[in-house]
């Protein structure tokens, strides 16, 4: 299958490199075609990697990852291209974090609305997927890494869009008894928002290498 | 030892049945002596029961719960009397649910500020601890109804304040362990807008009773 990564951060690079290693073609989007850190991940990640625009990208993946910054998120998003990501399952794995009022970030936005939803509206041909954005990107691509029946939460408006998301979370390492399905995208604020108490967890534990399972 | 429990919902019943089952002294408060559920659930737990007041129950009480509901607890505790809140313990359970705008509710305050700093802004003499607001009041209480270490999450100013918490959270049967210090009050933030995942999480499991543990 093909995949475009939109972000080369470390989420977007290890999110990418995992799925080359399983077996797929991945081309990762950046601002720019050419940026140093996209031609670095694709010269090591071999012959299935490419590189090129968030158009590039975008156009590339039958599966589409947004990795890319919560704040420019929209507008990476907008230069992709609507006919780039119209029909297509985008997950969603930024949060909108706002470190413009300094340490600790704020959510922006929040509360009353979600960066998954904000990506909704914008796109509605797209099928949006929020997902992996409360889990540290080691554990995202190595969930056996940590012991115990730890989750992911999906969410969005398009139940086989789920699906598809899950049958991909299924090869990154998430069985399906462990992808809990929240509902519809609004769940996305319950996702982000636990960002804040994420943060101060890995702050008394001291690493973000750890994540949550459900007690029931 | 004595303990002041400030409301007469779910909550409040809870951990004052609770508290008298272990064999301490606990005061229900509400806004008015007489109210109904108060005097019902001190007639059924027993000698140890009493109510009364907001102010009758915080000075009562050695260790306080603010089992109030969110958007009323500022107001609860000014009628309780900041002379009764001084120098105490007051574990803060509440969380700041809007429902003024239908379901699902947000939160007020949120993101910037919370509920538990807000109380500690408004009573600086006394010993704040947010604690137990992220788990069902069935749990709260008989943590081991659920399988596995899940657990509790505390924060709070007071060094001493949350080991005299966490001391209490051992007798509602939390042991240390599972009892997880997230630093100064500002963590309230966290563990309030966790609130917005928790029900979310509810409603797809279709129930309440469940908890998060941390797998590292």
């Amino acid at each position: 299958m093909r995949f475009g990564v939109l972000g080369t951060g470390t989420v977007g690079r290890a999110l990418a490199t995992k799925l080359v290693d399983v077996g797929h073609d991945v081309c990762m989007g950046s601002r720019r075609a050419g940026n140093d850190k996209a031609v670095a991940w694709a010269a090591a990640a071999g012959e299935r990697a490419s590189q090129g625009t968030f158009a590039d990208a975008a156009a590339f993946g039958d599966v589409l990852f947004n990795c890319t910054s919560g704040a420019a998120s929209l507008d990476a998003l907008t230069a992709a291209g609507e006919e780039h990501l119209a029909g297509k399952v985008l997950v969603d794995v930024a949060n909108p974090l706002d470190f413009s009022h300094g340490m600790p970030p704020t959510l922006s936005p929040c509360n009353t609305d979600s960066l998954g939803e904000a990506i909704q509206r914008a796109f509605p041909a797209t099928r949006v997927v929020k997902a992996l954005n409360t889990i540290n990107a080691d554990v995202m691509v190595d969930p056996s890494s940590l012991p115990g029946d730890h989750v992911v939460f999906v969410c969005g408006d398009d139940d086989g869009a789920k699906r598809d998301a899950t049958s991909v979370l299924g090869e990154l390492g998430w069985p399906p008894g462990r992808v809990v399905d929240l509902g519809d995208i609004s769940a996305a604020r319950g996702t982000e928002m636990y960002l804040m108490l994420w943060l101060r967890v890995m702050r008394s534990l001291g690493t973000p290498h750890f994540n949550v399972a459900l007690a029931r």
